[in-house]
């Protein structure tokens, strides 16, 4: 194949399989996020005011973990062609500049019938567990453009 | 009061209330969440590769309608101080360059002997709904420095 795999198709997924990607969380990011989302927070831009809750500092915004997950399962497992249905979070801890975020993805079940595929979403911050929750995807049956081949 | 109230404590909510932010989805925030979250799929990135898939053109990540919604939960309502602790997330219809986003929260119920508040979240595409779910989030019981007053 000249062309890369963008992403994975119903038939070559397999329930346990997973796929990961590390991130270390930089200033830049956080104002990017900021930015994009227009959320302004002050406990995610204000290190000063920070200190003054229950934080004890400045704190990424909660859905830039998350974001990272939602990397994986667009650019890894299942990549690119899945459609992203519904995604359940939990927050455990929160996640400040410098900490490493390790986003994971592991296929928890397969609906064969429907093609949708329910993951099983985690990011660890420095190895503790920070967020958690569950991914509902549905998935190619065919890759696009192989027909045109 | 000289200081700003930067959000609502537990005794100020009510069953019942809400509060939205307007936004209009550019290509640049695309790119700054792409590049705060890492996640560079091409249906987000590439309207050439974008265009032949089912979405027939690029699309923003199902996470930046989202954030304006979690923008809205931590700037106001509850607004600063409030603890984001889970987020639920049904992606209805995809957000595109050009597209004015509705995000919403409503306030659904309120448990005052945990401080726990559940929020409607929704945001519309263009006055369709593109994203429903409900966040979990404790809110302080007092306001922050009062007490240093």
């Amino acid at each position: 194949m000249s062309e890369p795999v963008r992403g994975y198709i119903l038939d070559e997924l397999e329930v346990g399989m997973t796929a990961e990607i590390e991130r270390l969380v930089t200033a830049e990011q956080i104002d990017q996020f900021a930015q994009a989302s227009t959320d302004y927070n002050p406990v995610h831009m204000d290190d000063a005011y920070a200190r003054t809750t229950a934080f004890r500092g400045r704190i990424a915004h909660g859905l830039l973990p998350a974001s990272f997950v939602s990397a994986v399962v667009g650019t890894k497992l299942p990549g690119a062609g899945a459609l992203y249905l519904e995604q359940t979070l939990s927050f455990a801890r929160p996640t400040r500049i410098g900490d490493t975020v390790t986003a994971r993805v592991r296929v928890k079940s397969i609906d064969r019938e429907s093609a949708r595929v329910v993951l099983e979403t985690t990011a660890l911050v420095n190895g503790e567990p920070a967020l958690e929750g569950e991914a509902l995807v549905r998935v190619p049956r065919r890759r696009r453009g192989a027909a045109a081949a």
